[in-house]
């Protein structure tokens, strides 16, 4: 793993982005340039250079070595500006139309220069916008396909893959996913962040033994399973889109995992979307997921039957129990990120900027329910329709 | 991972052996050395050094940058000493008794100076001769059930968990586990090697096609599954033993996989054992078979309660769970060994020795069959009663 030297890092300023941008001609000498720091400040710096005579713009995106959260600074390797890189210029060999152009990347700065794409929207709040977003699940079927199974054994000789393998070992950012995805939810912990009024309902949640038993197993799965090189963090926040486009940013949290915790992410988040609104507004979010799957199925078949390397692979049956295994493991991911995004560390939008404050709780209830069906019938739950159901019988109930 | 420049290496004389033992002072200045070279000459080189007046002795272990297997060299990475070296000592940290003590390693030598084991005999060879080694199973039981417990995700911290992972990585020892146990018996291979009276009963599985999506399945887990530090070669040829102590040697197929491979592995090679045994001289392997499990299951349960680090770990049910995992994994493990020891590149010499011609094949039959069955019937063998049964049954139908 290349580490960066601190006597070298140093975080940028505005001018010595624009500079370093020029350096690299990535504008002409004589380009009359802007540039705005953009990030929230949390993880990154976020540069957004643009010429000004003719709108191209840039991003240079450089990591800090700390996370601040609730006002607290956690350190943080940054070592995932590496990870983030090289996750991008991996996933732009499958699925090019669906991330950002890399044009530059520097692991002893921690940078990656990359698209401007602020011409889309982060789907999530287009979502709570109630846009349609109507090729976007179409999109993430296709992007999950091919970046999960051309980086798996499946596809890749065990050598190469080994070799990623170790590339891509991201120790401290799968811990934050370890903690407040899949322990501190269920238990007790400080990190906890959830409205006094949802007592009882995560009292519930940290007394079931069924649901934490099945927990912990999806647990030992995120930390052992190294199925495919994941994108890791693949919510609505991670996905700008439009009509047209889908662009999938972010991805610092890769790693080798298992197939259904990207798929389940996904899954998630439209859920969660589809919580904030009213039963005659929802159906579009299960079509998202259904068509996400399809999508994924069809691609996932259709790159296994062109391309396996794996010589199994034509064995009766092989296929289908592959991508059964991976709804089921997608659904049990899916309810734990529903209810980490409820009362874990770090919320949703979606959820939180509901009103009135009784229908934001109700809203969370309904969550909390549906996240921990969702873990406990994994294996009962087979297809999107099925899904569905479960989360329209929970909700009536 | 640090690799051996070839201008570094070389393979050691027996007197540059010698030479080396005395300037590491591992014996005194005046000592008498003899020095015999006593490897097989097919993946190592090994000197025994012996002070001839007091009958002391090392091992010097010097990795061959090849492997000769029936009269061809396949290259061989020089790592596999490094990561031999490791793993004896990340083992030692554990279960002392049980490993040879190392003295000193030399990663760009590929050389590990280990302990005298030759006052013990290879487990193999001495069950072959029908010797009893009453504490073997309880000893192999301790050795798996600490070995795994403590390098997996339940005891350890993540962190430190990735870096060993990094750190065991083994692609070249990997692939030939990948090509010789889980795939090429199960297709037509070149590799294969099996008496032509075999023909019919190896034809039938390779059109089996409900064992062979058993076996890939199998395979995705060896090569995705990273549990705990393996063995990763855990036959009984990697065994010392006498009646009272019991040494694990040869790590050098080590990596992060699977529990079950290495308990499969142990229940294999003593059903293999079992197979060439007149009925009545059977039951001892099926004791140490049961003496094995029940040893791992008291000691990893132990170990799981008194220093698991998981904080799922007390959840209900979790343990029982994990360990029916485990035994479900192994017996479908024990089945592949069992099939590629029969039909494969490598044979033992439990089958191979045995006499006359027609007994040996109706033997290898036998153990096709078993092996066969237990792949195809993982989830119904629930514990070494019926996995006895269940090998009785096939060897009387």
């Amino acid at each position: 793993m290349s580490t960066v030297k601190s006597s070298i890092y140093k975080p940028l300023t505005e001018s010595e982005a624009i500079a370093l941008a020029k350096r690299l001609q990535l504008f002409t000498e004589n380009s009359n340039l802007t540039c705005k720091e953009i990030g929230d400040g949390n993880l990154n710096l976020v540069f957004k250079i643009t010429d000004t005579d003719n709108g191209n713009g840039i991003i240079i995106k450089q990591a800090l070595p700390y996370a601040k959260v609730v006002g607290e600074s956690w350190p943080l390797t940054l070592d995932r500006a590496r990870i983030e890189a090289h996750a991008l210029l991996k996933q732009s060999e499958f699925v090019p139309q669906f991330v950002p152009k890399v044009y530059y990347t520097d692991e002893q700065l921690a940078i990656t220069i990359m698209e401007d794409l602020s011409h889309l929207q982060i789907a999530r709040a287009a979502l709570i916008e109630g846009k349609e977003l109507p090729l976007l699940s179409t999109h993430i079927g296709e992007f999950l396909a091919k970046t999960l199974f051309y980086t798996s054994d499946y596809a890749v000789n065990q050598h190469f893959k080994k070799s990623l393998v170790k590339q891509f070992i991201n120790p401290d950012l799968c811990k934050i996913t370890e903690d407040l995805v899949f322990t501190d939810p269920f238990f007790n912990h400080d990190t906890n962040n959830f409205e006094q009024e949802l007592g009882q309902d995560v009292e519930r949640i940290w007394q079931d033994q069924e649901l934490k038993l099945a927990v912990a197993k999806l647990k030992q799965k995120f930390l052992t399973k190294a199925e495919a090189l994941l994108h890791g963090d693949l919510h609505t926040g991670s996905i700008f889109a439009d009509e047209n486009e889908t662009k999938v940013i972010d991805p610092e949290f890769a790693y080798f995992g298992p197939i259904g915790f990207d798929v389940g992410q996904v899954f998630g988040n439209f859920l969660l979307n589809a919580f904030s609104r009213n039963a005659e507004n929802q159906e579009v979010l299960f079509t998202h997921i259904e068509t996400t799957w399809n999508v994924f199925v069809k691609e996932f078949s259709k790159a296994w039957k062109n391309d396996a390397a794996e010589i199994f692979a034509k064995t009766e049956g092989y296929l289908e129990d592959v991508l059964s295994e991976i709804f089921e493991e997608a659904v049990g991911f899916a309810g734990c990120e529903i209810i980490r995004r409820t009362i874990g560390l770090a919320h949703v939008a979606d959820l939180d900027t509901l009103q009135p404050f009784d229908k934001k709780i109700s809203t969370k209830q309904l969550a909390l329910s549906v996240g921990s069906e969702l873990i406990k019938n994994q294996k009962a739950i087979k297809n999107p329709c099925q899904f569905k159901e479960y989360v329209k019988q929970t909700v009536s109930n």
